[in-house]
């Protein structure tokens, strides 16, 4: 088997965006994808060895297409997580300065983060596809009036300047991001878990009896978040993030508990809790 | 006051949609907006007694602008639902036979959600912005061998005939939809009440507590849903449905224990529960 091949890591697409320079934390051997679905069958597939995707973001929430794949889809671990705030910058080719800059392209998210900036300067917004999109078509101008509002990756991409950082107008966006891989990890003693569940019919109080029994035992939880189940109104799968590792003694017994307690049960994996990039770059490299 | 004008009802438009549908069963006296932040002021600023907006799909899951606004951006009460099936229907003008139709427009969600039967009459999909644009397009084709998704409702408005009823592969798909007003309603025996709230910092159990308060006044909760409350990730607020009626006794002391036990909290409406479209009708004539 080529290692070249099985080192692989596949990346949610086009280069330059936010999905990148995630990714670029965990390799250097990244290879792009188009859609959320493609990087996972490229880890199931053993065309590459990790894939990394989007799961929440603290402004628009979660990535419903990366939860519904896990449920439904692909049988993949997380292995890991990594927290990228999402900065905006503004980009430019060599030689252009800000007062001339009118016409600005991007993303319409990153064009509504920053509004406020855009209207102070006088810059018209104008849409692309993607914030990597805006960098190559700013890039393409030569030397135009234009800006892109993107990543410092794009403009080291696009060999664009960096006009001015952090643009935005909220501080606290920020995108998580897990690892995937069909192998699971080994426990580091500062890891957490996530599952996913669903409820059995007619059981109301069924939520509250497994919140119970990670309160019973102590267990903090950082997320519990529902997606509906696709079979009708009413019916939820709930993720649920929790501190520890599934080869730890006391995690093991309450998983046992909960596949009494559940209809369905996944775990989606256990994995070192973020703390800083430097970490995971640490742990993966 | 003119009365004709505040008996008006506003819904997401284009007409001939799902929106338009629901909204069809408590007026007829419909204006259509062409955002839901536009139906929601409609009714704020009086220029509508009424809004009808979707808030949840047993696919697709929450309608998140839905919800978002009713939070940060409107004080309106729900004060009722309605559930509608999302039943997709092939149209095409009259004198058009099934066999002569090649291409059909209709809304990205629509034409996945009928894909087998495309591929089983071998027609090619095409997109439109909704599916009411769909069945407008093809009805100002004449007798041009093009057919739409849609609904029963742009047939009628666009003098289409009904070519095939039911043709999505998923007999579970409904979305429900929320009568929002500035008044509130009167308990009817039978409602339920949706409520939205934050925890507390730093208390991991919040949210096991919370659903507790029901738990230990057999209070059947018939939804839970969460959504970034935007402060950083991790941060939530819970979307709860439970039966009762906020000025029933047994209520009132759950809510007002819930106060004291959240950060946030805010009441959306009391209103009944959905059973049948002829209710609904009742209800609001």
């Amino acid at each position: 088997m080529n290692s070249d091949k099985i080192d692989k890591v596949s990346f949610l697409g086009p280069k330059g965006t936010f999905s990148h320079e995630a990714a670029s934390y965990i390799s250097d051997n990244l290879i792009s994808y188009c859609s959320i679905s493609e990087v996972m069958q490229s880890v199931v597939s053993n065309e590459c060895i990790k894939g990394i995707v989007p799961i929440e973001n603290s402004i628009e929430g979660p990535v419903n297409l990366t939860l519904d794949a896990l449920i439904h889809d692909f049988d993949l671990n997380i292995v890991g997580e990594i927290i990228i705030p999402i900065n905006h910058n503004l980009l430019a080719p060599y030689g252009v300065n800000i007062e001339d800059i009118k016409e600005v392209y991007s993303h319409s998210q990153a064009l509504a983060q920053c509004r406020y900036y855009l209207e102070k300067h006088n810059m018209n917004p104008n849409y692309t596809v993607s914030t990597a999109e805006a960098a190559r078509k700013v890039s393409e101008g030569g030397k135009s009036y234009y800006g892109a509002i993107g990543t410092l990756k794009a403009a080291e991409i696009y060999g664009l300047n960096v006009i001015d950082k952090n643009i935005q107008e909220k501080s606290n966006n920020q995108t998580r991001f897990v690892v995937l891989s069909k192998e699971s990890t080994l426990t580091t003693g500062h890891d957490k878990t996530s599952i996913a569940f669903s409820l059995f019919e007619d059981c109301p109080g069924g939520l509250y009896e497994i919140l119970g029994v990670f309160a019973k035992n102590n267990i903090n939880l950082s997320k519990v978040e529902s997606r509906p189940s696709k079979e009708g109104l009413g019916h939820y799968v709930f993720f649920v993030d929790f501190e520890g590792h599934q080869s730890d003694d006391s995690i093991k017994v309450i998983l046992d508990t909960l596949k009494s307690k559940t209809s369905f049960i996944k775990i989606l994996g256990s994995y070192p809790i973020f703390n800083s990039v430097d970490n995971v770059i640490d742990n993966f490299n």
